[in-house]
């Protein structure tokens, strides 16, 4: 299955902006024969809106998300994104999965919440997620939970080739895309997908760096720092690298 | 502008195939809101199909690039591609740039012939090519054209902001993804999207590992070894860059 990656701009509050970039990317992937399509984290309303959030979000069957399974449904494709979850009081920075039918695959609550804004805002959820879909067994993560390598390593236990990662990288925080998300991959054997955003949106200023990395630690695509980008790569194609580029640290480690 | 590049197998001679990967990438990159799409060396009709290339070639005017045209006006893109010209009993390793009304930008012929098979079936170029579209000014090369500095400089030296450079590079030369695209676009000012194969076709295995590098050398967009692939990137983002990052090089060269 071909998986399109959507680095764009924060909608920054304007969810009809967003559901219009969702509406665009999903069409092209699919005019390409990709299968589905991955956007950063929160990215229904945007990242840095604060305590505008508690506004703008929504349960995992709210009025927006509908629309976005509305165009999985059109489209055929499968739409990974970020969102703003409210569940009674609670919010979590999650991510819902949705299938060709529009229908849940899965939903995750971000475990690792990443400084005094999100720990204000956010609980943090408890669980791994993955779920089966098109021959991949894939896992979601968000952001700062892909960091450590505890949480990877979590997923690749349950037999997870795809994690898929939307995330808000800042600057400075280059090493993430760079150094981290590739090694993530190559430690565990796995594809990590790794969807943030570019451009400012208030006082934060996105490092773009897209990045899909392969079992090998080779970026499969990637973004740069600036602009809006669409990446379409292959998953099969991917994972045929030499037999001992592929890590056995999950059978070998000791202790 | 958004700049799409297709990173895909060869069509291996089968002409039909490349057409309908035209058709497919173009309206992908359309839907994405990209004006223009670009493709591999000799991609109408393959790269290595040596003495079959005496068949498969056509004059500018011919009628697969006939159809390549109602592609550009049916989904409104520039399409930029190689392919195998035939002008009387000559063969030239060229490159078409069709505007989006189907009528033809620019021709290119390869400078630089690689090898004693290029060498033997086609007649080299005589001249550097550019055109003006869409607030751009794009020059054209063919791959082994982009690894002489001199080439890149010439273009730069007629204010071209993006150099166009369909490919065909194969195992063990991953050094010109990596390293003299890169240096290529730096050192001059430029944005360069060099557009290669995947996989194999006959004897050779191609690098994938396309790329649009930024005039700051840094990849805007990038391909891995593997797998089909379309990247879709804004021109002007790319640019955007700090200005103590922008090569001063033809300003300042002395004797």
């Amino acid at each position: 299955m071909k998986l399109a990656l959507c680095q764009t701009p924060s909608p920054a509050g304007d969810v009809e902006l967003a559901l219009g970039v969702i509406a665009r990317a999903a069409r092209a992937a699919a005019a390409f024969g990709a299968g589905m399509v991955l956007f950063p984290e929160l990215f229904l309303p945007g990242y840095n809106q604060k305590e505008r959030l508690r506004d703008l979000a929504e349960p995992a069957d709210g009025p927006s998300l509908a629309r976005v399974r509305a165009i999985a449904r059109e489209t055929g494709m499968a739409i990974v994104t970020g969102f703003a979850e409210r569940e009674g009081e609670r919010l979590y920075n999650a991510v819902l999965a949705i299938g060709p039918d529009g229908g849940t695959l899965a939903r995750f609550r971000k475990l690792q919440l990443f400084g005094p804004t999100e720990n204000a805002l956010f609980a943090p959820g408890e669980e791994h997620v993955h779920f089966d879909h098109a021959g991949h067994r894939f896992g979601l993560l968000v952001c700062y939970d892909v960091e450590f390598p505890e949480h990877v390593r979590a997923l690749a236990r349950r037999a997870v080739d795809v994690v898929l990662v939307p995330t808000a990288n800042m600057e400075p925080y280059r090493h993430v895309s760079r150094i981290l998300v590739p090694a993530r991959a190559a430690e565990n054997d796995v594809t990590v997908a790794y969807c943030n955003y570019c451009g400012e949106e208030g006082d934060l200023a996105y490092t773009g760096l897209s990045v899909i990395a392969g079992p090998d630690g080779e970026p499969a695509a990637a973004a740069g720092l600036r602009g809006e980008a669409l990446l379409i790569t292959d998953l099969d194609a991917i994972r045929q690298i030499p037999e001992e580029m592929r890590s056995t640290q999950l059978r070998d480690l000791r202790g």
